[in-house]
């Protein structure tokens, strides 16, 4: 049996069926902001459900307190390991006029699937039904494995931890999520990713707004206070200043920092400047890199309880002030342990300084030199034919947390998109050649870790 | 002649046919915010016209380019100086859900008539135009009057300086205002109100919101930075940082400092907890006044381009933000030089932020030992029966700073008001004997200044 010739056959004869099985799943606007479109949810699950139980998976759908879950189980028959697939259903809004189609009535265009959805995250999540489908018809070994599509990433994963805790799941021996971008034009394998803490900062120093005439420099303003306190909490160069925040914060050395340098010497300051159009902090690739993926981050997104309307300023001093803040944190740190040495510094500033907690997810971070990802690196370059480097990011994937929170298995992240496909942005698109690669890329990572556990 | 049991007999007898003018007047919803009530605006000209013809007064309505302004002249006939009386007929909005009356149906109740406007300032400008006629009917000396009522004081008096400037009015030898209030129980004179400058600081770093996850700490926040320079321009006493800002500001002493401890001497500071409710920087009352009264002031108000909606934070880094700050100015403090101190403050954090100016007015202060305000202080003993205080306000009266920038002449500020009148608050009223005794100390004060110049 030549797996090879086989896999290469398959990928590129399943591109019709598999172009009409995303169109078909991207015509469904299943945008899970705004809470509004339930149905469309469900439908899309529904319509997974269907394709999937063609290729010979078993399905059901799960209720969750927030948008429902797609599983489906394809079970080998054999004593293997079990893969867990995570990957989401729900998309972005798509509001943006620059939208030149429909962007809920794909079109192919130049080898091209244009619509909201088609690369973040559908078509991903497609290749890997095909690569799985791929495998069973021709019996090649693979692991038992236990798809997951959720339907509230967009919105921040807020009940996937209790949905993995409530279920009766498949126990995985790793877990494969195909949600990240390629560094550039090389293949990526994201394996550290921030965690954050979304918090405000209160002050009520008065029952009612003033008179900043009559009474200003006699009556406090919270406003004024909670920028002294903002201030001391940050400074210019991005250092984070409340006291023991970097205390278990590790140095980046040995592997870690061979693979960031392989990145930065790769790293495009123009096209990064081009596609972000906005003043860096520092432009040293290297630095630059190192700043977003390694380093905490204090920033700083609004205010309540101030004036904010355009072209008007009135003469009246606030009495209750929110600010609106989130870190974003590295391995090490433990929001609640921050939380509590942010609370002791700001208190310092002004006693009445309250912390509120909302969201919070751990940094996480795999091994590279785990098993997996060994064998994830080899497949990348086998489909998709370029050097795969490893990367971590700045932002946080919610779901990532839970599972390794849950399992504390490897978690393996191969990024099939690329950022000109246009994540979370108008005109999106998904390539069919890209779609071809990553089918034989997740056959080939599959296939290899068949008995890994 | 018995000039004092004749005023005596006139207040009190004047006061049924006040009561009804007054209610005519409180009447007419003369709101100056959100400019949508030029007809009522115009509606109170025409009714003070109506009331002062009565009494002998030539009138006029002057258009502006904003709300109009009524004229009344009364000339003496003789060769007497010129006393120019500014007051304000248009009001607050009155939308408190606290109103237990209808603002705009006034009535009358345990000797007070309650409405929008009673007290601030329909019911002062009216006892000064019953005094002058007191004068006029008995035949008493006085000046010549020319009355300036404008209908813009409570949107700032944006128009009043071109006013002006470009109408042919008689030029003054002072000036009188009874627009202010009593110090806690007693009469009070201001002769010195703090200036204002409105501004904006602007800071653009990008072209659009980016991901704080994807791209934080990479792209520059312009939040982050304003905070960081807004905390360099004040500390957390109230000190402002900017190099030079209190280069022209005069140390108190002498008699203005005799006059601070008079009133510091009888200031309740249980009471201003009470009306204010709010968290003070400072509770001696010298020191308290002192920063209100004789210290600048930086209040930042709130910023645009920000997140403020409660309860949502998004993972978005703002791209343009602006801040919204007043700064009150003292004497000696030209906005202009404070304005070109601030940029260059600023420029030294981020070369791009750029300060946007609004309005502005300079400070105004009038020598205490002029021989105005001694009549003025005889007048309010006199009247009101009480130890007038000398005081200053933090706040800022637009029309001041126009008349001593076009005149130069003495204003004297003689308050007929009571803070707990309900200046600007729901329940708004004026009490008839205090009408009867602004009345009294008014004709007292225009027929002592008779002959000055």
């Amino acid at each position: 049996m030549n797996f090879n010739k086989n896999l290469k056959d398959y990928a590129r004869s399943i591109i019709p069926i598999y172009t009409k099985e995303l169109i078909d799943l991207v015509k469904i606007p299943s945008i899970s902001h705004g809470n509004k479109n339930k149905k469309d949810l469900l439908n899309i699950l529904k319509k997974i459900s269907k394709t999937t139980k063609k290729y010979g998976f078993k399905t059901k759908i799960i209720e969750t307190k927030g948008n429902p879950v797609f599983v489906g189980i394809l079970e080998t028959g054999k004593k293997k390991p079990w893969l867990t697939i995570y990957n989401h259903l729900d998309v972005q809004p798509a509001k943006e006029k620059e939208w030149k189609t429909n962007p809920f009535k794909p079109i192919v265009k130049q080898g091209k699937v244009i619509g909201r959805g088609t690369t973040d995250d559908k078509g991903p999540a497609l290749t890997i039904i095909h690569a799985i489908n791929f495998l069973k018809k021709y019996n090649y070994e693979m692991p038992n494995i236990q798809l997951i599509y959720e339907t509230e990433e967009e919105i921040g994963s807020p009940n996937f931890g209790s949905f993995l805790k409530k279920n009766k799941l498949k126990t995985p021996d790793s877990i494969l999520i195909s949600d990240t971008l390629f560094q550039g034009k090389n293949p990526s394998l994201t394996y550290r990713l921030r965690g954050i803490q979304v918090l405000e900062l209160e002050l009520e120093t008065g029952k009612k707004e003033l008179h900043s005439g009559v009474l200003g420099n006699a009556v406090k303003n919270p406003l004024n206070i909670l920028i002294d306190a903002l201030s001391k909490c940050v400074d210019e160069k991005r250092n984070v200043l409340i006291p023991g925040f970097y205390d278990n914060v590790k140095k980046i050395k040995g592997r870690e920092l061979k693979e960031l340098k392989n990145v930065a010497k790769r790293f495009s300051l123009k096209k990064f400047k081009d596609d972000t159009k906005a003043e860096l902090y520092e432009e040293n690739p290297l630095k630059l890199l190192f700043n977003i993926w390694y380093k905490p981050s204090f920033e700083i997104h609004g205010f309540e309880g101030i004036q904010y309307e355009p072209n008007v300023i009135k003469t009246s001093i606030p009495n209750k002030v929110k600010a609106k803040v989130t870190i974003r944190l590295v391995p090490g740190q433990k929001p609640k342990e921050i939380v509590k040495k942010l609370q002791k510094h700001v208190k310092k500033i002004h006693p009445k300084i309250k912390v509120i907690t909302l969201d919070s997810v751990e940094a996480s971070v795999t091994d590279i030199n785990n098993k997996f990802m060994v064998k994830a690196k080899e497949a990348c370059k086998y489909g998709f034919n370029l050097e795969p480097l490893f990367v971590a990011t700045g932002g946080t994937i919610g779901s990532v947390h839970h599972f390794q929170k849950a399992y504390k298995k490897p978690i393996i992240l191969i990024a099939q998109s690329l950022l000109s496909d246009g994540y979370h942005a108008p005109n999106e698109y998904f390539s069919l050649k890209q779609a071809e690669k990553g089918i034989k890329t997740m056959a080939k990572y599959i296939n290899s870790i068949a008995d890994f556990d």
